[in-house]
Protein backbone atom coordinates (compact mmCIF):
# COMPACT_ATOMS: atom_id res chain seq x y z
CA UNK A 1 0.00 0.00 0.00
CA UNK A 2 1.54 3.54 -1.57
CA UNK A 3 1.66 6.57 0.92
CA UNK A 4 -1.54 8.70 0.47
CA UNK A 5 -1.25 11.30 -1.72
CA UNK A 6 0.31 14.89 -0.56
CA UNK A 7 -0.22 18.09 -0.18
CA UNK A 8 1.69 21.11 0.65
CA UNK A 9 -0.15 23.93 1.51
CA UNK A 10 -1.95 26.45 3.57
CA UNK A 11 -5.31 25.87 4.37
CA UNK A 12 -5.81 29.62 3.94
CA UNK A 13 -4.95 29.74 -0.05
CA UNK A 14 -6.92 29.88 -2.43
CA UNK A 15 -4.57 27.89 -4.66
CA UNK A 16 -4.47 24.96 -2.18
CA UNK A 17 -8.22 25.52 -1.73
CA UNK A 18 -8.95 24.61 -5.59
CA UNK A 19 -7.21 21.28 -5.12
CA UNK A 20 -8.05 19.80 -1.84
CA UNK A 21 -12.08 20.79 -3.19
CA UNK A 22 -10.89 18.47 -6.52
CA UNK A 23 -9.72 15.66 -4.04
CA UNK A 24 -12.60 15.80 -1.93
CA UNK A 25 -14.76 15.71 -4.52
CA UNK A 26 -13.19 12.94 -6.30
CA UNK A 27 -12.54 11.00 -3.05
CA UNK A 28 -9.12 10.76 -3.19
CA UNK A 29 -7.09 10.18 0.07
CA UNK A 30 -4.56 12.41 0.93
CA UNK A 31 -2.63 14.44 3.54
CA UNK A 32 -2.09 18.17 3.86
CA UNK A 33 1.22 19.50 5.34
CA UNK A 34 -0.32 22.84 6.46
CA UNK A 35 2.75 25.12 5.75
CA UNK A 36 2.04 28.99 6.69
CA UNK A 37 1.45 31.09 3.63
CA UNK A 38 4.00 33.81 2.45
CA UNK A 39 6.78 32.56 3.84
CA UNK A 40 8.89 29.36 3.32
CA UNK A 41 12.01 28.45 3.61
CA UNK A 42 14.91 27.26 1.58
CA UNK A 43 13.75 23.30 1.44
CA UNK A 44 10.41 24.31 0.48
CA UNK A 45 12.40 26.50 -2.97
CA UNK A 46 13.79 22.93 -3.63
CA UNK A 47 10.44 21.45 -3.74
CA UNK A 48 8.83 24.41 -5.02
CA UNK A 49 11.12 26.41 -7.80
CA UNK A 50 8.37 29.50 -8.45
CA UNK A 51 8.24 29.15 -4.31
CA UNK A 52 4.34 28.68 -4.54
CA UNK A 53 2.03 26.59 -3.06
CA UNK A 54 0.03 23.99 -3.30
CA UNK A 55 2.96 21.57 -3.95
CA UNK A 56 1.85 18.10 -4.64
CA UNK A 57 3.23 14.77 -3.96
CA UNK A 58 2.18 11.48 -5.42
CA UNK A 59 4.46 8.69 -5.22
CA UNK A 60 7.74 9.48 -7.23
CA UNK A 61 6.03 12.44 -8.95
CA UNK A 62 6.05 15.84 -7.61
CA UNK A 63 4.19 18.62 -9.12
CA UNK A 64 3.73 22.53 -8.36
CA UNK A 65 1.09 25.01 -9.50
CA UNK A 66 -2.70 24.53 -8.97
CA UNK A 67 -3.98 24.45 -12.38
CA UNK A 68 -1.26 21.60 -13.54
CA UNK A 69 -2.44 19.76 -10.68
CA UNK A 70 -6.13 20.23 -10.80
CA UNK A 71 -5.68 18.95 -14.35
CA UNK A 72 -3.40 15.32 -13.23
CA UNK A 73 -5.73 14.43 -10.66
CA UNK A 74 -8.84 15.07 -13.43
CA UNK A 75 -6.29 12.98 -15.92
CA UNK A 76 -5.47 10.28 -13.02
CA UNK A 77 -9.29 10.08 -11.56
CA UNK A 78 -11.72 11.01 -14.21
CA UNK A 79 -14.35 9.93 -12.24
CA UNK A 80 -16.21 13.23 -10.78
CA UNK A 81 -15.14 14.94 -13.34
CA UNK A 82 -14.72 18.51 -12.87
CA UNK A 83 -14.27 19.63 -16.69
CA UNK A 84 -16.74 19.83 -18.96
CA UNK A 85 -17.54 17.21 -21.75
CA UNK A 86 -17.42 20.00 -24.48
CA UNK A 87 -14.06 21.03 -26.10
CA UNK A 88 -14.81 24.75 -26.07
CA UNK A 89 -16.20 24.38 -22.40
CA UNK A 90 -13.41 23.02 -21.64
CA UNK A 91 -11.26 25.91 -22.95
CA UNK A 92 -13.37 28.31 -21.73
CA UNK A 93 -13.19 26.39 -17.74
CA UNK A 94 -9.66 26.32 -18.19
CA UNK A 95 -9.48 29.80 -19.62
CA UNK A 96 -11.89 31.57 -16.46
CA UNK A 97 -9.62 29.37 -13.79
CA UNK A 98 -6.55 31.18 -15.49
CA UNK A 99 -8.31 34.57 -15.19
CA UNK A 100 -9.38 33.91 -11.53
CA UNK A 101 -5.96 32.69 -10.72
CA UNK A 102 -4.40 36.10 -11.97
CA UNK A 103 -7.46 39.16 -11.52
CA UNK A 104 -8.63 37.38 -8.43
CA UNK A 105 -5.35 36.05 -7.35
CA UNK A 106 -3.86 39.47 -7.35
CA UNK A 107 -6.64 41.87 -5.88
CA UNK A 108 -7.75 39.01 -3.28
CA UNK A 109 -4.42 37.18 -2.32
CA UNK A 110 -1.70 39.79 -3.26
CA UNK A 111 -3.73 43.08 -2.32
CA UNK A 112 -6.78 42.90 0.25
CA UNK A 113 -5.67 39.67 2.32
CA UNK A 114 -2.11 40.43 2.56
CA UNK A 115 -2.72 43.83 3.63
CA UNK A 116 -5.66 43.20 5.71
CA UNK A 117 -4.49 39.59 7.17
CA UNK A 118 -0.98 38.85 6.49
CA UNK A 119 0.77 42.03 6.97
CA UNK A 120 -0.46 43.49 10.27
CA UNK A 121 -1.37 39.74 12.07
CA UNK A 122 1.84 37.44 10.66
CA UNK A 123 4.37 40.06 9.98
CA UNK A 124 3.91 42.40 12.31
CA UNK A 125 3.77 45.52 9.96
CA UNK A 126 1.49 48.32 8.56
CA UNK A 127 -1.75 48.00 6.42
CA UNK A 128 -1.32 49.60 3.05
CA UNK A 129 -4.79 51.41 2.95
CA UNK A 130 -4.06 52.79 -0.69
CA UNK A 131 -3.56 48.96 -2.32
CA UNK A 132 -6.92 48.20 -0.53
CA UNK A 133 -8.78 51.07 -1.68
CA UNK A 134 -7.20 50.17 -4.87
CA UNK A 135 -8.39 46.34 -5.07
CA UNK A 136 -11.83 46.94 -2.93
CA UNK A 137 -12.80 50.23 -5.64
CA UNK A 138 -10.83 49.33 -9.00
CA UNK A 139 -9.71 46.21 -8.85
CA UNK A 140 -12.59 43.32 -7.43
CA UNK A 141 -15.34 45.75 -9.56
CA UNK A 142 -13.38 45.57 -12.88
CA UNK A 143 -13.12 41.72 -11.96
CA UNK A 144 -17.02 41.21 -10.84
CA UNK A 145 -17.87 43.31 -14.04
CA UNK A 146 -16.37 41.46 -16.47
CA UNK A 147 -17.32 37.66 -14.52
CA UNK A 148 -20.85 39.53 -14.45
CA UNK A 149 -20.81 38.85 -18.31
CA UNK A 150 -19.55 34.84 -17.97
CA UNK A 151 -21.83 33.36 -14.90
CA UNK A 152 -25.11 32.22 -15.57
CA UNK A 153 -28.35 33.19 -13.17
CA UNK A 154 -28.82 29.86 -11.40
CA UNK A 155 -26.80 26.83 -11.84
CA UNK A 156 -23.37 26.48 -12.57
CA UNK A 157 -21.07 27.51 -15.63
CA UNK A 158 -21.73 24.80 -17.51
CA UNK A 159 -24.18 22.77 -15.93
CA UNK A 160 -22.15 20.34 -13.69
CA UNK A 161 -20.36 21.84 -11.42
CA UNK A 162 -16.84 22.74 -13.21
CA UNK A 163 -13.03 23.92 -11.86
CA UNK A 164 -14.48 27.50 -13.38
CA UNK A 165 -16.63 27.21 -10.47
CA UNK A 166 -14.79 26.23 -7.81
CA UNK A 167 -11.84 28.23 -8.68
CA UNK A 168 -14.16 31.59 -8.59
CA UNK A 169 -15.65 30.46 -5.52
CA UNK A 170 -11.84 29.66 -3.90
CA UNK A 171 -10.74 33.44 -4.55
CA UNK A 172 -14.06 34.88 -2.89
CA UNK A 173 -14.11 32.61 0.40
CA UNK A 174 -10.27 34.31 0.96
CA UNK A 175 -11.81 37.43 0.54
CA UNK A 176 -14.41 36.55 3.09
CA UNK A 177 -11.66 35.92 5.45
CA UNK A 178 -11.30 39.79 5.57
CA UNK A 179 -15.22 40.50 5.68
CA UNK A 180 -15.09 41.70 1.46
CA UNK A 181 -18.63 39.98 0.31
CA UNK A 182 -19.49 40.49 -3.28
CA UNK A 183 -22.64 42.78 -3.47
CA UNK A 184 -25.08 40.99 -4.94
CA UNK A 185 -27.67 43.96 -6.24
CA UNK A 186 -24.52 45.33 -8.49
CA UNK A 187 -23.32 41.89 -9.48
CA UNK A 188 -26.42 39.31 -8.83
CA UNK A 189 -24.73 36.39 -11.14
CA UNK A 190 -21.24 36.37 -9.04
CA UNK A 191 -22.73 36.91 -5.33
CA UNK A 192 -25.18 33.95 -6.48
CA UNK A 193 -22.60 31.60 -7.99
CA UNK A 194 -20.30 32.17 -5.30
CA UNK A 195 -23.26 31.40 -2.92
CA UNK A 196 -23.95 27.95 -4.41
CA UNK A 197 -20.79 26.76 -4.65
CA UNK A 198 -19.25 27.71 -1.46
CA UNK A 199 -22.82 26.14 -0.13
CA UNK A 200 -21.05 22.50 -1.01
CA UNK A 201 -20.65 19.83 1.01
CA UNK A 202 -16.41 20.00 -0.19
CA UNK A 203 -16.15 23.30 0.43
CA UNK A 204 -18.48 23.53 4.05
CA UNK A 205 -15.70 20.51 5.40
CA UNK A 206 -12.65 22.27 4.58
CA UNK A 207 -14.31 25.78 5.63
CA UNK A 208 -14.52 24.33 9.75
CA UNK A 209 -9.94 23.74 9.12
CA UNK A 210 -9.90 26.74 7.23
CA UNK A 211 -11.55 28.79 10.06
CA UNK A 212 -9.39 26.70 13.07
CA UNK A 213 -6.11 28.14 10.89
CA UNK A 214 -7.02 31.59 10.50
CA UNK A 215 -8.17 31.98 14.07
CA UNK A 216 -4.43 29.67 15.60
CA UNK A 217 -1.12 31.07 16.12
CA UNK A 218 1.29 29.47 13.80
CA UNK A 219 2.96 27.52 16.10
CA UNK A 220 0.22 25.82 17.30
CA UNK A 221 -1.41 25.35 14.09
CA UNK A 222 -0.68 21.83 13.75
CA UNK A 223 -2.01 20.46 16.66
CA UNK A 224 -4.94 22.30 16.44
CA UNK A 225 -6.30 21.02 13.28
CA UNK A 226 -5.06 17.48 14.28
CA UNK A 227 -7.18 17.93 17.52
CA UNK A 228 -9.81 19.14 15.20
CA UNK A 229 -9.18 15.62 12.43
CA UNK A 230 -7.58 17.63 9.68
CA UNK A 231 -5.60 14.97 7.81
CA UNK A 232 -2.32 15.68 8.24
CA UNK A 233 0.71 14.75 7.26
CA UNK A 234 2.98 13.18 9.66
CA UNK A 235 6.31 15.12 8.72
CA UNK A 236 7.13 18.36 7.75
CA UNK A 237 7.77 18.18 4.30
CA UNK A 238 8.09 22.17 3.61
CA UNK A 239 8.12 23.98 7.05
CA UNK A 240 8.98 27.50 7.45
CA UNK A 241 10.26 28.76 10.71
CA UNK A 242 6.79 28.78 13.20
CA UNK A 243 6.03 32.47 13.22
CA UNK A 244 3.97 34.19 16.25
CA UNK A 245 1.25 35.65 14.47
CA UNK A 246 -2.51 34.95 14.12
CA UNK A 247 -3.85 35.63 10.30
CA UNK A 248 -7.57 36.13 11.47
CA UNK A 249 -9.00 39.55 11.31
CA UNK A 250 -11.32 40.12 14.55
CA UNK B 1 -17.19 26.79 -45.15
CA UNK B 2 -16.30 29.07 -42.15
CA UNK B 3 -13.27 31.73 -41.48
CA UNK B 4 -9.96 30.05 -40.27
CA UNK B 5 -8.95 30.34 -36.68
CA UNK B 6 -7.68 33.51 -36.10
CA UNK B 7 -4.78 34.55 -33.50
CA UNK B 8 -4.41 38.25 -32.11
CA UNK B 9 -0.99 38.86 -31.25
CA UNK B 10 2.87 39.43 -32.43
CA UNK B 11 5.21 37.37 -34.02
CA UNK B 12 7.44 38.62 -31.57
CA UNK B 13 6.16 37.14 -28.56
CA UNK B 14 7.20 33.70 -27.16
CA UNK B 15 3.72 32.96 -25.77
CA UNK B 16 2.34 33.76 -29.63
CA UNK B 17 5.12 31.38 -30.91
CA UNK B 18 4.22 28.49 -28.89
CA UNK B 19 0.24 28.51 -30.19
CA UNK B 20 1.64 29.06 -33.69
CA UNK B 21 4.02 26.19 -33.52
CA UNK B 22 0.89 24.12 -32.14
CA UNK B 23 -1.05 25.44 -35.06
CA UNK B 24 1.75 24.24 -37.58
CA UNK B 25 2.92 21.05 -36.24
CA UNK B 26 -1.08 20.26 -36.36
CA UNK B 27 -1.40 21.57 -39.90
CA UNK B 28 -4.37 23.80 -38.88
CA UNK B 29 -5.18 26.58 -40.88
CA UNK B 30 -5.21 30.12 -39.54
CA UNK B 31 -4.77 33.43 -39.92
CA UNK B 32 -2.78 36.02 -37.73
CA UNK B 33 -3.70 39.71 -36.65
CA UNK B 34 0.20 40.94 -35.72
CA UNK B 35 -0.92 43.53 -33.67
CA UNK B 36 2.67 44.72 -31.90
CA UNK B 37 3.27 43.49 -28.27
CA UNK B 38 3.62 45.56 -24.87
CA UNK B 39 0.79 48.32 -26.48
CA UNK B 40 -3.09 47.52 -27.01
CA UNK B 41 -6.22 49.87 -26.87
CA UNK B 42 -9.53 49.69 -25.43
CA UNK B 43 -10.78 47.10 -27.74
CA UNK B 44 -8.02 45.19 -27.25
CA UNK B 45 -9.05 44.92 -23.39
CA UNK B 46 -12.68 43.54 -24.76
CA UNK B 47 -11.20 40.54 -26.44
CA UNK B 48 -8.22 39.96 -23.68
CA UNK B 49 -9.30 40.80 -19.74
CA UNK B 50 -5.94 40.54 -18.77
CA UNK B 51 -4.84 42.34 -22.06
CA UNK B 52 -2.61 39.60 -22.85
CA UNK B 53 -1.66 38.07 -26.11
CA UNK B 54 -1.95 35.63 -28.04
CA UNK B 55 -6.16 35.44 -28.16
CA UNK B 56 -7.60 33.37 -30.25
CA UNK B 57 -11.26 32.77 -32.26
CA UNK B 58 -12.14 29.95 -33.73
CA UNK B 59 -15.56 30.03 -35.08
CA UNK B 60 -17.81 31.41 -31.95
CA UNK B 61 -14.87 31.14 -29.62
CA UNK B 62 -13.41 33.90 -28.24
CA UNK B 63 -10.15 32.07 -25.75
CA UNK B 64 -7.12 33.92 -24.17
CA UNK B 65 -4.04 32.61 -22.92
CA UNK B 66 -1.33 30.21 -24.52
CA UNK B 67 -1.48 27.44 -22.02
CA UNK B 68 -5.54 27.03 -22.55
CA UNK B 69 -5.06 27.98 -26.09
CA UNK B 70 -2.92 25.48 -26.68
CA UNK B 71 -4.38 22.70 -24.44
CA UNK B 72 -7.66 23.60 -26.48
CA UNK B 73 -5.62 23.00 -29.89
CA UNK B 74 -4.95 19.55 -28.62
CA UNK B 75 -8.44 18.69 -27.47
CA UNK B 76 -9.84 19.68 -30.68
CA UNK B 77 -6.99 18.42 -33.08
CA UNK B 78 -5.47 15.73 -31.51
CA UNK B 79 -3.49 13.85 -34.35
CA UNK B 80 0.52 15.19 -34.14
CA UNK B 81 -0.12 15.01 -29.83
CA UNK B 82 1.94 17.62 -28.15
CA UNK B 83 1.20 16.26 -24.90
CA UNK B 84 2.86 13.30 -23.23
CA UNK B 85 0.42 10.05 -23.17
CA UNK B 86 1.52 8.69 -19.39
CA UNK B 87 -0.54 10.80 -17.13
CA UNK B 88 2.64 11.84 -14.86
CA UNK B 89 4.73 12.96 -18.00
CA UNK B 90 1.65 14.82 -19.62
CA UNK B 91 1.07 16.68 -15.77
CA UNK B 92 4.66 17.50 -15.71
CA UNK B 93 4.68 18.52 -19.30
CA UNK B 94 2.49 21.20 -18.35
CA UNK B 95 4.44 22.14 -15.19
CA UNK B 96 7.54 23.10 -17.64
CA UNK B 97 5.00 24.78 -19.52
CA UNK B 98 3.94 26.60 -16.36
CA UNK B 99 7.60 27.06 -15.20
CA UNK B 100 9.00 28.40 -18.88
CA UNK B 101 6.19 31.10 -18.59
CA UNK B 102 6.37 32.44 -15.50
CA UNK B 103 9.96 31.71 -14.95
CA UNK B 104 11.35 32.56 -18.00
CA UNK B 105 8.51 34.83 -19.28
CA UNK B 106 9.49 37.07 -16.50
CA UNK B 107 13.19 36.71 -17.07
CA UNK B 108 13.29 37.09 -20.86
CA UNK B 109 9.97 39.16 -21.77
CA UNK B 110 9.72 41.15 -18.57
CA UNK B 111 13.32 41.80 -18.06
CA UNK B 112 15.71 41.10 -21.15
CA UNK B 113 14.01 42.01 -23.80
CA UNK B 114 11.72 44.71 -22.30
CA UNK B 115 14.61 46.81 -21.23
CA UNK B 116 16.60 46.15 -24.53
CA UNK B 117 14.36 45.60 -27.30
CA UNK B 118 11.13 47.77 -26.48
CA UNK B 119 11.80 50.20 -24.62
CA UNK B 120 14.82 52.06 -26.23
CA UNK B 121 13.09 51.58 -29.71
CA UNK B 122 9.07 51.49 -29.78
CA UNK B 123 8.58 53.68 -26.65
CA UNK B 124 12.04 55.86 -26.93
CA UNK B 125 12.93 55.30 -23.35
CA UNK B 126 16.10 54.83 -21.58
CA UNK B 127 17.66 51.17 -20.82
CA UNK B 128 17.74 50.40 -17.17
CA UNK B 129 20.61 47.87 -16.86
CA UNK B 130 20.47 47.08 -13.65
CA UNK B 131 17.27 45.12 -14.51
CA UNK B 132 19.19 43.58 -17.66
CA UNK B 133 21.69 42.62 -15.11
CA UNK B 134 19.34 41.15 -12.76
CA UNK B 135 17.93 38.62 -15.50
CA UNK B 136 21.68 37.84 -16.72
CA UNK B 137 23.51 37.63 -13.78
CA UNK B 138 20.25 36.12 -11.81
CA UNK B 139 17.36 34.91 -13.15
CA UNK B 140 18.57 33.42 -15.84
CA UNK B 141 21.02 31.58 -14.68
CA UNK B 142 18.95 30.14 -11.51
CA UNK B 143 15.95 28.93 -14.26
CA UNK B 144 18.77 27.82 -16.31
CA UNK B 145 20.26 25.75 -12.99
CA UNK B 146 16.76 24.59 -12.62
CA UNK B 147 15.62 23.51 -16.22
CA UNK B 148 19.37 21.47 -16.45
CA UNK B 149 18.27 19.18 -14.03
CA UNK B 150 14.91 18.53 -15.66
CA UNK B 151 16.20 18.14 -19.46
CA UNK B 152 17.69 15.11 -21.28
CA UNK B 153 20.93 15.25 -22.61
CA UNK B 154 19.78 13.76 -25.89
CA UNK B 155 16.48 13.58 -27.76
CA UNK B 156 13.05 15.59 -26.16
CA UNK B 157 12.10 15.95 -22.65
CA UNK B 158 9.51 13.14 -22.85
CA UNK B 159 10.77 11.37 -25.92
CA UNK B 160 8.18 12.84 -28.48
CA UNK B 161 8.35 16.41 -28.77
CA UNK B 162 5.83 17.89 -26.48
CA UNK B 163 4.62 21.58 -25.32
CA UNK B 164 7.55 21.48 -22.73
CA UNK B 165 9.81 21.63 -25.27
CA UNK B 166 8.06 24.02 -27.31
CA UNK B 167 7.45 27.03 -24.40
CA UNK B 168 11.29 26.42 -23.17
CA UNK B 169 12.47 27.20 -26.66
CA UNK B 170 10.42 29.65 -27.75
CA UNK B 171 11.40 31.85 -24.42
CA UNK B 172 14.82 31.20 -25.77
CA UNK B 173 13.96 32.40 -29.31
CA UNK B 174 13.17 35.47 -28.11
CA UNK B 175 16.07 36.02 -25.94
CA UNK B 176 18.28 35.05 -29.00
CA UNK B 177 16.61 38.77 -30.41
CA UNK B 178 18.30 40.83 -27.85
CA UNK B 179 21.54 38.28 -28.45
CA UNK B 180 21.51 36.52 -25.78
CA UNK B 181 22.75 32.74 -25.74
CA UNK B 182 23.03 29.92 -23.14
CA UNK B 183 26.23 29.00 -21.91
CA UNK B 184 26.92 25.88 -23.56
CA UNK B 185 29.34 24.83 -20.96
CA UNK B 186 27.63 25.83 -18.16
CA UNK B 187 23.86 24.48 -19.27
CA UNK B 188 24.96 21.85 -21.81
CA UNK B 189 21.58 20.14 -21.65
CA UNK B 190 19.55 23.30 -22.10
CA UNK B 191 21.55 24.71 -24.81
CA UNK B 192 21.25 21.34 -26.53
CA UNK B 193 17.31 21.28 -25.99
CA UNK B 194 16.48 24.50 -27.37
CA UNK B 195 18.83 24.08 -30.31
CA UNK B 196 17.23 21.00 -31.28
CA UNK B 197 13.64 22.18 -30.85
CA UNK B 198 14.45 25.84 -32.73
CA UNK B 199 15.96 23.72 -35.81
CA UNK B 200 12.55 22.05 -36.52
CA UNK B 201 10.61 23.34 -39.47
CA UNK B 202 7.65 24.74 -37.54
CA UNK B 203 10.15 27.09 -35.69
CA UNK B 204 12.45 27.72 -38.67
CA UNK B 205 9.24 28.47 -41.11
CA UNK B 206 8.17 31.17 -37.77
CA UNK B 207 11.39 32.45 -37.85
CA UNK B 208 11.55 34.19 -40.88
CA UNK B 209 8.44 36.42 -40.01
CA UNK B 210 10.03 37.01 -36.97
CA UNK B 211 12.94 38.42 -38.14
CA UNK B 212 10.89 40.35 -40.67
CA UNK B 213 8.89 41.95 -37.69
CA UNK B 214 11.64 42.76 -35.81
CA UNK B 215 13.30 44.85 -38.40
CA UNK B 216 9.98 46.10 -39.62
CA UNK B 217 8.56 49.68 -38.26
CA UNK B 218 5.29 48.66 -36.72
CA UNK B 219 3.15 51.05 -39.41
CA UNK B 220 4.44 49.01 -41.99
CA UNK B 221 4.63 45.38 -40.16
CA UNK B 222 1.55 44.56 -42.09
CA UNK B 223 2.60 44.95 -45.60
CA UNK B 224 5.79 43.78 -45.23
CA UNK B 225 4.67 40.75 -43.56
CA UNK B 226 1.86 40.17 -46.31
CA UNK B 227 4.31 40.70 -49.00
CA UNK B 228 6.70 37.43 -47.65
CA UNK B 229 3.52 35.31 -47.17
CA UNK B 230 2.61 35.67 -43.60
CA UNK B 231 -1.25 34.44 -43.82
CA UNK B 232 -2.41 37.99 -42.12
CA UNK B 233 -5.96 38.85 -41.33
CA UNK B 234 -7.54 41.09 -43.71
CA UNK B 235 -9.64 42.79 -40.43
CA UNK B 236 -7.48 43.85 -37.81
CA UNK B 237 -9.44 42.36 -34.31
CA UNK B 238 -7.15 44.03 -31.56
CA UNK B 239 -5.14 47.09 -33.40
CA UNK B 240 -3.23 49.48 -31.48
CA UNK B 241 -2.20 52.63 -32.84
CA UNK B 242 0.83 52.71 -35.01
CA UNK B 243 4.08 53.70 -33.29
CA UNK B 244 7.25 55.06 -35.17
CA UNK B 245 9.31 52.59 -33.77
CA UNK B 246 11.78 49.10 -34.93
CA UNK B 247 11.91 46.80 -32.15
CA UNK B 248 15.32 45.15 -33.53
CA UNK B 249 18.59 45.20 -31.83
CA UNK B 250 21.22 46.14 -34.23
Amino acid sequence: MSDPLTIIGSYISPYVRKVLVFLEMKGVEYRIDPIPPFVGNEAFSQLSPLRRIPVMCDGELLLNDSSVICQYLEDKHPQVSLYPVDIADRARARWLEEYADVALGEAIAGKLFYQLGIKPNLFGEKTNDAIVQQAREVDLPAALDYLETQLPAEGFIFGELSIADISIASFFRMAGFVRYTIDAERWPRCAGLVARTLALPAFAKLATFEDRALRTPVPEQRAVLKAINAPLTDATCGGAPPRRGVIAID
